[in-house]
């Protein structure tokens, strides 16, 4: 059965958490919206259904035969297994779960360093507000955050080259696009960041030559990072790190 | 085996999301930080550790003997089935989770209403970002939460008493809370809303009437709402819905 992931095109966005483990995997997916034979009217449609039982809030979501799954912790808990991307361990898929989480709340933050006032609104109209959302990310919640997750590779029983277990999971990839996204957009404030948090860096490295990722970053699948996703660079929201 | 919930005392909080599940279950448990016998330093202790390989990045989390639980969403998942509050068909447990992670992104958005630029700065050092966070809220983002849970309740094939299949779950009970939350912050806005969500309307009176959950709300485990938490009722963040 083909996964069927619907998202935004031109962006990486959220669904990019999606695509890499789709990716890692081999899966055989469509990217429904990017599909020339597709598009994004399917989409729209199934989000205004008036019937459809099991409608999502928003994209990305994925389509499994009759089932449809929202949200990204949701669709990685749900494919983890499925792909080989999560622990069989069950108390560890339920410990991956609530990192996913904390990935969810570290991204949904990354874009309100630019969309602090009102997402209906462009960031050129809530310019300030961003500047100070941004120094607040930067110097606070960047370090919190990584530092939680360098603590978690350190803390690992079984080594720290992965977050959970002794294989890579949905989460590591998760983990790995946070860090290309941080260093797209804040340049600065990520420099020397190998230094504090050395087990991500090395985590980061090692899913960047993974052989079927290091095809996916090169190939036009993978789009670049832009002004219209979620890590965005706007120079006057960085600045070396304190 | 008695579940032990870690949380901050003083406010309802992300905890009460789960509070409620375990209050309609009538399961046992130990609220741990206001337990006279145990407290904040046990929770603290958790947190900060040097070894505990499944350390949480921030309460609430829940402790199922060894198993460390973090995130709402990922406890209520994880406690869904065990307390008799979860659908028993996979494909719907599926779709209450991204339910819950739906309330989550509108618990996370209520939140920032009062602090939309940092979290480790007053409230009162951003009165007038706060109040163009909330104008949106108000006027935006309720409208599309509520819209969309109600299109939900609209579209259960099992009826429109609650969300997922024939039977309460943690979904509902989390839905209930939002909307308390909702009416205490913003009463104004709130004003009238059962016209236009009368499904909501009725599962949130629903849930309130159920022999346990008023039991709960009239006891005192329920903590009144107050300004530290993330309902918080500043009147100049309120106005009458358009």
């Amino acid at each position: 059965m083909t996964y069927e992931l619907y998202y935004w095109d031109g962006i990486q966005g959220r669904g990019e958490f999606v695509r890499l483990a789709l990716e890692e995997a081999g899966a055989d997916y469509v990217d429904v919206v990017r599909d020339p034979h597709r598009g994004t009217t399917e989409m729209m449609a199934l989000l205004k259904s008036d019937a459809e039982p099991c409608i999502p809030f928003a994209p990305p979501f994925l389509k499994d035969g009759a089932q449809i799954v929202s949200h990204v912790a949701n669709i990685l808990f749900y494919l983890g297994p499925k792909l080989g991307l999560a622990p069989k361990d069950e108390a560890l898929r339920i410990f991956a779960n609530g990192l996913q989480l904390t990935i969810t709340d570290f991204v949904a933050e990354a874009h309100d360093t630019h969309h602090p006032i009102a997402i209906s609104k462009y960031y050129e109209d809530q310019k300030d507000e961003a500047k100070a959302r941004a120094a607040e990310f930067r110097d606070s919640r960047i370090p919190k955050f990584l530092g939680y997750f360098e603590r978690v590779l350190r803390h690992n029983p079984d080594g720290s080259a992965y977050l959970v277990g002794d294989a890579i999971g949905t989460v590591d990839l998760s983990l790995f696009q946070v860090v290309e996204g941080l260093c797209y957009a804040f340049p600065k404030a990520m420099k020397g960041y190998e230094r504090h948090y050395p087990a991500i860096a090395a985590l980061h490295g090692a899913v960047r030559a993974r052989p079927r990722i290091s095809a996916y970053l090169a190939s036009p699948r993978r789009l670049a990072f832009n002004e219209n996703g979620i890590f965005r660079h706007y120079p006057e929201l960085d600045a070396d790190s304190a």
